[in-house]
């Protein structure tokens, strides 16, 4: 059995906390067996790990989101990363035919599961049911159908055939987001939702995708992908399915895609720097240096980070999507695999100047790659650590203190040997992350 | 008549808007007439201007506050600042030896009037009333009383003398903040609020300062004020007063201390980078650039400044002070003779080491002082304006992506012609505002 963990999407839902580059299932909010802090994606790699379901794990993610996760799961994953953000379908055949072309063979089953699900650890026993079914070749697709604990608006619904009282149960149709009271009739009628894990032989897949674009094999799938149609995995696959089946999951299930859901998880009702009183079941999360003082107020979130600011009535945070559609051009802090940044300042003048300022750590033994820029210049100022810049190939020292200006089209890079953090002032006429030119340089 | 406004406090009660740079009365939230944005001090002074009660006003301030109240209130308007906070006898004071110096004779009457009340202009014409009390020698000390509109716990309360039917009142005694209860007592006894406006003669209060601190003048109190105790004027001189009067006002009238009472007189539910949506009775002001986003939340207040973030419910606002005491060291944002500051970063390290990185703009045709830190570093990256800068005695033009290293004992000063805008990294041991030795230059 190999895994497909799927981590996409932009998180608008979890804004400020979210962004482009630092999806929800990224966030390091959830408590940990040992106390420590975990995002969703290190609970459910943990999950698999412990349940023993296998070692085999491939992160199918999109391009922004790398540095982010490399950094969180280590080394020992395997990341297939979207060339650019095209949907699940896409993204699950690209994973594919990275495992063929790494030697799976046609019959391993595939199970493709979503990072962002909040699960009891017997959710995987359920997961080893579905690989089952699919080596028992109960049928070419089997979904996992969680068993309704209301009548949610917000998911499909998976209609069991009738007289089908087996599991995996035969599947007859879907039903997407149903108003409530056709879900209380689906619910009455024994349909479960949706859960968004699939399961599959390998070789279905690859069929498939031969037949959308025949020929194809990992690299070139790669080398083509713009050309795959963005649809996703429902869509693409199991709508066009004739042979369905479902295991049924009764444990914990939880999808944590709004602020009201991810409340009711997390380890404390106050992260960072905050001063609360006579607050009544209301979380306060702040990534800000500046103190956040909250007094009063009842069933709130209030969330800080260097992207922006949220105030919202945890009832209502479902509706935040369509609020923070189109604020905030790019994201204001990042973890990279070198490191992390945040935005400081921006300022943007009539005439398209433009500057940004920014402090950025990078970890010891670290370094950015060996780039210039053709837009901007560069202010370093280092406040803390030791390290090595390299400008227009000469090396030298950096220490707390040093001043270094990198003008426009100077090759530069900078590696750390202890924790290095500096103040970058960036400036000209094109502040984007597309202008830079990348070299190779040994450090 | 001479009018002495009172502007002082650091403003807790309106965290993180305020600090001790930015005190209440200065915040320009208000309403004009013209459809301007005014702060409270500029409202009273065009006030006292509108009503024709007399050009002659003195702004007794903090020493802090100097550059803001002189960028607010213009040139026209003189300014006694104290050398250091001695609460308001000794501002009182030290602003009466500043008239009598002036030339102000003894008989003048001279009246205190707060800066973060909001009145009609008819509180106007009872100052004047006051004034006229004075000169008719009815008393002493003539206060003014306001009528109440409800037992108010948090105001003094002033009691006149039984059969004082005429105004101005006799004064019987002073009750200070009475429980709910008693505050209904007096108010049936006929009691009115202290709105602590005070009126005198000049030689009055100067006879009071002689036996305080004899022979002082001007000079020597301003040169010895620190040996001033500090006490309020209701403690040094109406407590100790046998004839004293008031003057019943019955318009409008509101001490703007809190949350909650600010926001009933706003200009706008809200200001600056926000979004919002179901939001009943709330206010937003935002003076980040970060967007804030607000979803619901009832008779809540919301603002965002770079001292801090702050969610209250408005009923609650009044409990704010002890929750904001020590917090932020230093102000995040402070307006100056020359521009504004804010700062954008702040770092301390456990071995002592700092760095402050600032947004500064200087407005055209002014300049920093001449001068040189002897524990900080500076670098400037300019962004926009064109300038002049001298570095030990040297001038040069600056302009937008300029960059300078100031190191420990460099004079350095800086002029605009245009408004020049810069990033300061400041780094060192001791980031403090003393660590600065200023210098005459010839600009």
């Amino acid at each position: 059995m190999k895994i497909i963990l799927l981590s996409g999407g932009s998180g608008k839902r979890l804004w400020p906390l979210s962004n482009d580059a630092r999806s929800k299932q990224l966030l390091k909010v959830l408590c940990a067996p040992g106390g420590e802090k975990e995002s969703m994606i290190q609970r459910i790699v943990r999950q698999i790990r412990e349940t023993g379901l296998t070692d085999e794990i491939v992160v199918a993610i999109g391009a922004k989101q790398r540095d982010a996760i490399e950094l969180q799961l280590g080394d020992e994953i395997t990341i297939v990363a979207e060339p650019s953000s095209r949907h699940t379908f896409p993204a699950i055949a690209l994973a594919c035919s990275y495992l063929a072309e790494q030697g799976t063979q046609a019959d391993e089953p595939i199970i493709v599961v979503p990072s962002d699900t909040f699960t009891d650890n017997s959710y995987f026993q359920s997961i080893r049911e579905m690989a089952d079914a699919v080596t028992r070749r109960v049928a070419d697709l089997v979904l996992m159908g969680i068993e309704p604990t209301y009548p949610s608006t917000r998911y499909g619904y998976i209609l069991p055939a009738e007289h089908s009282g087996s599991d995996p149960v035969a599947v007859k149709n879907f039903i997407e987001k149903p108003s409530a009271e056709v879900a209380e009739r689906l619910i009455a009628a024994g349909a479960l939702w949706n859960g968004g894990v699939f399961a599959f032989r390998l070789g279905y897949l690859m069929d498939i995708l031969q037949r959308m674009m025949p020929g194809a094999d990992y690299r070139t799938l790669r080398a083509n992908y713009e050309a795959m149609p963005k649809s996703s995995f429902d869509y693409a696959v199991v709508e066009k399915s004739e042979s369905i089946a479902a295991v049924v999951y009764r444990g914990r299930w939880k999808d944590i895609g709004t602020w009201n859901s991810l409340t009711e998880e997390l380890s404390e009702r106050v992260h960072g720097n905050v001063k609360s009183e006579a607050c009544d079941d209301t979380y306060i999360i702040n990534e800000l240096e500046i103190p956040l003082v909250c007094l009063g107020g009842k069933n709130m979130v209030v969330a800080a980070s260097p992207d922006g600011i949220l105030v919202t009535e945890r009832g209502l945070s479902e509706n935040l999507k369509h609020l923070v559609d189109g604020l905030g051009k790019r994201p204001m802090y990042e973890t990279r695999r070198w490191g992390e940044y945040k935005v400081i300042d921006s300022v943007e003048y009539p005439d398209g100047y433009c500057a940004l300022t920014k402090r950025l750590t990078l970890q010891p033994g670290k370094n950015i790659s060996y780039q210039r820029h053709n837009c901007r210049t560069e202010v370093w100022t280092f406040l803390s650590g030791q390290g090595e810049i390299v400008l227009n190939g000469r090396r030298s020292p950096v220490n707390r203190g040093d001043v270094f200006t990198i003008p426009k089209g100077m090759l530069h890079g900078l590696r750390a040997i202890t924790p290095l953090t500096f103040i970058e002032v960036q400036s000209g006429t094109n502040l984007v992350e597309e202008d830079i030119e990348r070299f190779d340089f040994e450090w």
